[in-house]
């Protein structure tokens, strides 16, 4: 048996991961709609022999009477949307795979499935859907909404959303269509099968017009971290994107959600864990860390301020206090709030951080993981992960684009080969294969077997 | 000023128009979800410069419970999503456009505006949406319907949702970005313009995440004959497609629509009407009239015959008559039923059919101007409907992909050229400067404007 290989994800937004990744000498905002620049970009994670190009999305923009600094807060608001950008780069590139984000409470079935399966088609196998439920009012409100559903909801919601889909992918079996041009039979009817689905949320009553898909679903990818969000990926997904510090707590989240899987009847192997982490890397420790210098100095003061504001879910105006000072010592938290809250105020006592310093590590990766060093520094740390049962991959965040995408393919990625921790070549021709992921076998033609056998 | 041209949209699905065209020797129904036969069909369009490729959809396939002689219906029961594919199609392609049908009942006015958008983006300026309310209960229960609305709720929700598409569509100002990175600013904030839009049927609060089309708006098509769908296109539309069989009925057409444009403050040039057309051309009308006989005796007669028993709307079951005898002489309809129930009986009568002839009839082209001849006989006819005020260009509907699309590009388009009535390059860069039609002002500017000069 081949030896276990490290997977690899290249989450590029065409305007940068950090805040201020846009005002790098570099980067090229003004590019963020130009399909050639997401060719070079798809192009680059290609030849880094990426798995896939993940791309983030919540159907909303910055808004006047919501967001703090408005002409400031750049990089999230206006973009492609993900699958039809990722059509289009299927017919540019032949290996990597396509992670597209899509909201299980913003969209149809049928629609989604629709788009997805076509995706799939299209790149003869390289689509994956990112299952997210879309919390907050603010986006809401683009759907006629009050406010979002109850997380329970949205979460049963989901639930129901990946079985229908699923059977919609299934309505035609992988052998259904007989083209036969001499009888006049275009497919064999009892190899279609409408889905017939009535949820609590959902109904489809008839079939999918597209065929079952190369991979036979999309790969299924989900990034909760809540209880909700574990137990729906424990049943359903196939890659986990989660957001980890440390590695005792990656180790945790690893371990529960693996073990998860069980009662599902699913295998360890069937699910990858790919922990995001922000990489600042240079042939010298000292360049690497004037890189985060650097891209940190251009965080405008007062975006910075309202982004850790937010975040760290603080009840006093942080403006208030002098940023080159650490927090005053009694700060207020709302309560209940996010667990990020918690961490934001831990990783400020832990360094010592002043308020500026505090939001330059806030800025930088979102509350993802960040390593900065040289690259057998970035591999030795990605390696101890990967090598105790705290990630089965990553997901790579360049905080600037183009830049440090083309870092992690050049500095980090020849070492990580080095030591025979990931590919030098693509393995498969679809995303399964490279993600050493069964194709699932069509549920209609299982159950016939299963009547047979018993 | 240029002499008027012919406008040319090219409907050319995977598995062939004719209903039995994908049993043509050439045909290649095993390629109906392949990128690469898309792309070499896309490339031959836009080598017989065609404004655009036009792709019809429903969101549904045949289904065991509604679909006589299920197997045999083959060519609509699986394909693409076609701004899916389209996106993919605008990665490799320089001038053609892209019209892809999609429903104003089953999306969502944000989701749809973002995907068009997209592709406006993606293809630099080339795309189109046509606009289709959808009717009938069969869509309608994939969707978690019982019924479709009524046509009137429907058409009421297609006005408020192309409205509200179009202020999603400005919610950027075409220069609102500034990507200014010396100071931070990456958008000037007065030039980002939610639409807080509350209809009867539709709310969407807040802007749309991706900058305005680079032609202000995708294109509207439109293809509505009822009296609802021309006051929708004469008040959005600027392409209609129609089908039109006699140059009398479509005259009445174009000048009753083109009249109701006034109403709305729109000229008669900002709304070109297209019927579409199937075209059985080769060089000598007997070649031209042995295609039409070929693809007719494809026709499997369950199937011919289950086709006129449906689209004639007959009361009485056709298949206990003689095929090769006409329609007993009084054949019951269903009362009230489409206008195309009507057509049929009256083209049986004209052309003293058999049932045989008639289903080949309705088969051939679903209602659409059948022309069979040489390629002058072909441009004959077409530009008599162009010079004659019954059309402004066509949709061209080859009855079987790829062959008769080619045979339109190499021996019509010629023939048009000979005569000056259709380009030999493309004039523009966009859909809209080809097909001559103007860029919208963003409509937050020209409210700003007109303050200014009251």
């Amino acid at each position: 048996m081949a030896k276990r290989q490290i997977r690899l994800g290249a989450f590029v937004p065409g305007t940068s991961q950090h805040v201020a990744g846009w005002r790098h000498p570099d980067a090229r905002p003004q590019d963020s709609h130009n399909l050639k620049y997401f060719i070079e970009l798809a192009k680059t994670a290609e030849r880094g022999l990426f798995d896939a190009y993940f791309l983030a999305d919540v159907p909303v923009t910055v808004d006047p009477e919501t967001t703090p600094n408005l002409g400031l807060t750049g990089g999230f608001s206006a973009g492609l949307e993900p699958v039809s950008l990722f059509s289009a780069l299927a017919a540019v590139t032949e290996h990597i795979g396509f992670i597209a984000t899509a909201s299980s409470t913003y969209e149809e079935p049928y629609n989604l499935a629709r788009k997805f399966a076509s995706l799939d088609h299209l790149s003869e196998g390289r689509a994956a859907w990112n299952v997210v439920t879309t919390s907050g009012p603010i986006v809401a409100k683009n759907f006629g909404l009050n406010d979002a559903p109850h997380p329970k909801e949205r979460y049963e919601r989901a639930d129901e959303f990946i079985q229908v889909a699923q059977k919609l992918w299934d309505t035609w079996e992988d052998d259904a269509f007989e083209y036969n041009k001499k009888t006049g039979q275009f497919f064999d009817g009892d190899k279609l099968h409408p889905p017939r689905f009535k949820g609590k949320h959902l109904a489809v009553h008839g079939g999918l017009n597209v065929a079952r898909p190369p991979q036979g679903y999309p790969v299924i990818v989900q990034a909760g971290q809540s209880e909700d969000g574990r137990e729906l990926a424990a049943k359903f997904a196939e890659v986990i994107f989660t957001a980890q510090q440390k590695i005792e707590d990656a180790q945790a989240f690893y371990k529960d959600v693996k073990q998860r899987l069980t009662k599902y009847g699913r295998h360890t192997d069937d699910l990858k864990i790919m922990p995001g982490v922000s990489i600042f890397v240079a042939e010298t420790e000292e360049e690497a860390k004037a890189k985060y210098d650097e891209l940190n100095s251009y965080i405008h003061p007062s975006l910075g301020l309202s982004l850790l504001q937010q975040l760290g879910g603080f009840t006093e105006d942080l403006s208030q206090y002098n940023l080159d000072e650490p927090l005053p010592e009694h700060i207020g938290q709302i309560e209940n709030g996010a667990s990020r809250n918690q961490l934001i105020l831990e990783i400020a006592r832990q360094n010592n951080f002043t308020i500026r310093e505090l939001y330059q590590w806030v800025a930088s990766a979102r509350g993802h993981w960040t390593i900065i060093g040289t690259p057998e520094q970035v591999v030795d740390e990605l390696q101890a992960w990967f090598e105790n049962e705290a990630a089965d991959g990553f997901n790579i965040l360049p905080p600037t684009t183009p830049a440090s995408l083309d870092d992690f393919v050049d500095l980090v990625v020849p070492e990580l080969q080095r030591r025979d921790l990931f590919r030098t070549e693509y393995e498969g021709k679809t995303l399964r294969e490279n993600l050493g992921l069964e194709r699932p076998e069509n549920q209609y033609v299982l159950a016939r077997q299963e009547v047979k056998a018993s």
